[in-house]
């Protein structure tokens, strides 16, 4: 039972020990990179899809699942796409013991795969929109450091294709995406920032890319989604065409809408402390941990209690785990802290015959509840647990930036940097020297901290006419 | 508006047509025998791994996924396996532009992926069971002919492997997984039957494999699912071995359990009828379909009391379309008869000023219900088709068999055939040239229509000392 590395001033350190010790996920795979969904792990990701599924239906998207291999010349097509994933896609080339005549790539991502199919489902105006969505596997040959969650070479990762009459219908849909996001975040309890990506950090094919980042630690910020309008990019190439009401035939405007395992980083990254991690309600494998202290003479009492506590917050709903093995108490709190249920009943002998239990929530705030209320009042625990690790997360997220007015500010910048840009590539690139990260984008909300002010003038050239608000920060 | 081949002349061109009819799947993707999973198609499969999940977790095993890339090394272990396998894997050779110095396997089952982890993960036999699931898909360079959810190139899978103590109790899982399948089938209204396949035909590195076959059409048997017992075969290479009680270090057991799409084929195949499809009801997309009909001058009160329904029905938990489009009634009726729906319910003027609602379930039996206890009402109905497709599915499984005394009665023969074998390979396999098929195995039960007899004198060579019951057949 060591102590876990400082969060603050070690964060990689104390995210890597926290999976590791939580037993989220299993990193001794003979693959670098490509890691085992432990059980534990696996059911929170489980949660996790089960609420974009619900919200991403909710908004009209349809589920469906292309193959996991696309032929190279179907994934040649758009010129921008192959040369942006080229150096990091995965290749069959070999069936059985002989050479493929086409050879087939493993899904980076779908575009490739599903648009030769559009072009079939889509005849007029009649099939559109088409949402479409499907949560996989996608693979990168990722040359870069690996880390469980936020940079693997197998991602479990979700995406929403659709194609749209024109291209407002499709901004549309790309506003309908950032009101779905935004309804997941707050059930994680996740504060992040929608920006639109440069010119030239945008997704390869894409018309516009906008980012939804979270702050981590000091500078850091984790990209944990894209939501991106592709135009005709893609439709073209791909012969994607409808007939409009009038007969004429015109070419779809596309969008898409990508998350990933990164999500379930992020809950560990912004929540989790010295102790480990933290769930929120919402993805807690476990809701709430029973622990019945057996120590004294009779502990029939204590078991049956337990039971029934088990049995009723079973049947109301609850995930709810009985840890009745042999470990002493303190070594099971140590535990269930370590991996993040967000309650813990604890029924002693004295607890037992009042009718009670003691309620110890993953912020370590204890209460008494009373047996006959048992559910509604786990209910109300565990909301509370919800709104204050919701508080202490926008707490933290509106001191993750501040403003900077010189490039002098950026390099060591302990914070994420808001900024005037004046939207010039080349300044762009300064910026990002200056705080050795990137020049994140440009908020689709008013940033943190600037109250709607007007942008400062640009942080690199001291241009005040075209100038907007834009982050630099040192994505993970 | 094509009439469908006839299903039990034509079994599968019916199929494959309905299949297509019924939009469970679209085979327009660039990669034959890859198919791509539509909405309506991947929400059945949804709901059928909803099934697995609940039972397979009810009998006590944990979900995990572990990567879908194997490395040669891990993969060439055991040397029947690869003997086995070889021939059909996907080989990814290279990442990015360079070649992999270990080549990887796409998995075409999970063995050589889990076991040099299952290694790490048990140390003493307080870690043992170890049972674990995952549904994953699976990759097999097939070279036969493929066929949606039969033969496909990717096959989305489920797969049980757990180690055991010793040979008992990797045998008593064995039976738990068969009760397992056995709960399953039920809720799918699927008979089947279990067999212990012969020695030449057992899984690659198996102590013996148990095949479970549904009979489809004329001699013709589907293998929807496998439960496997390796004793030490895997154990041993893969070095997964644990400390004894007291003290000896041993080999665990190993068992496996896998099932596939193919259960989605098998439900296709088995309930479908000259209208099409016809799901039972725990895996129908849409359990209850709506058709308002509109014809009058007033339509208000039909839409109303259609959309009156809707919620009722979808509050009370069923899976419920409100089909309000442009086409006439017929044509949603023809529509929804194609995709199996269990249970229409017409609502016209005169049904909805006096309350009730015509009800004709997907076997065309029709009836009035009662809106004040259409709940109640619909859950009757829904039940009542379950019960009558397990009835007329139990009598068409009753005649798929008969007992054959000759080797001359095999060829051509109209149905399975239940046959005495003295347990020798060289008349097995005469077995299986007479049936131009295969010698299935022997049944882990009774074998249909013999109540209990003792088994025939082989029809082969005529012995009677060693003798039991086998089934040949040709499977699909």
């Amino acid at each position: 039972m060591a102590e876990l590395p400082d969060k603050a001033t070690q964060f990689i350190d104390w995210y890597l020990e926290v999976v590791e010790a939580a037993h989220l996920s299993d990193k001794r795979y003979p693959v670098k990179g490509m890691n085992v969904w432990t059980p534990y792990g696996f059911r929170a990701r489980r949660l996790l899809d089960a609420l974009l599924i619900r919200e991403i239906e909710r908004s009209g998207s349809e589920p469906v699942e292309f193959p996991a291999l696309i032929p190279a010349n179907e994934f040649a097509k758009e010129g921008e796409h192959i040369k942006g994933f080229d150096a990091q896609v995965y290749w069959v080339t070999k069936g059985g013991r002989t050479d493929l005549e086409m050879p087939l790539v493993l899904r980076p991502t779908s575009e490739t795969a599903m648009y030769p199919v559009f072009r079939s489902w889509i005849r007029s105006h009649r099939d559109l929109p088409l949402n479409v969505y499907q949560i996989v596997n996608t693979f990168r040959y990722e040359t870069k450091t690996t880390r469980p969650f936020l940079r693997v070479r197998e991602i479990h990762f979700f995406e929403e294709h659709t194609c749209q009459t024109d291209e407002a219908a499709a901004g549309a849909r790309v506003d309908a995406n950032l009101a779905t996001f935004d309804t997941i975040a707050r059930a994680l309890a996740l504060p992040y920032i929608a920006l639109r990506r440069p010119e030239w950090d945008k997704f390869p094919g894409a018309y516009y890319s906008i980012g939804l980042d979270i702050p981590v630690a000091g500078a850091r910020t984790l990209q944990i989604g894209t939501v991106h309008h592709y135009r005709e990019n893609f439709s073209r190439p791909y012969g994607i065409g409808y007939e409009d009401p009038q007969g004429i035939q015109r070419p779809v405007h596309q969008t898409t809408f990508g998350l990933s395992e990164r999500l379930l980083g992020a809950v560990i990254a912004v929540h989790g402390d010295h102790h480990g991690v933290v769930f929120p309600s919402a993805i807690a494998p476990y809701q709430v941990v029973l622990v019945p202290i057996l120590g004294g003479p009779d502990p029939s009492v204590v078991r049956s209690t337990a039971a029934e506590i088990r049995d009723r917050l079973g049947s109301a709903g609850f995930r709810v785990w009985l840890d009745d093995g042999d470990e002493r108490p303190g070594a099971k709190y140590y535990r269930w802290e370590l991996a993040g249920a967000p309650l813990r009943l604890e029924i002693g002998r004295r607890e037992a015959e009042a009718r009670t239990v003691t309620a110890v929530d993953r912020l370590g705030r204890k209460e008494s509840l009373a047996l006959d209320t048992l559910e509604s009042r786990v209910r109300e625990r565990l909301a509370d647990l919800d709104r204050a690790l919701a508080e202490q997360a926008a707490v933290r997220y509106s001191s993750a930036f501040s403003r900077a007015h010189r490039l002098e500010d950026l390099p060591g910048s302990p914070t994420a940097r808001v900024l005037g840009w004046c939207g010039r590539e080349e300044c762009g690139h300064r910026i990002e020297a200056g705080i050795d990260g990137a020049l994140l984008g440009t908020p689709v909300r008013d940033p943190p901290g600037t109250d709607g002010a007007s942008p400062d003038p640009c942080i690199a050239c001291g241009r005040t006419d075209t100038t907007v608000w834009a982050i630099a920060a040192r994505p993970l």
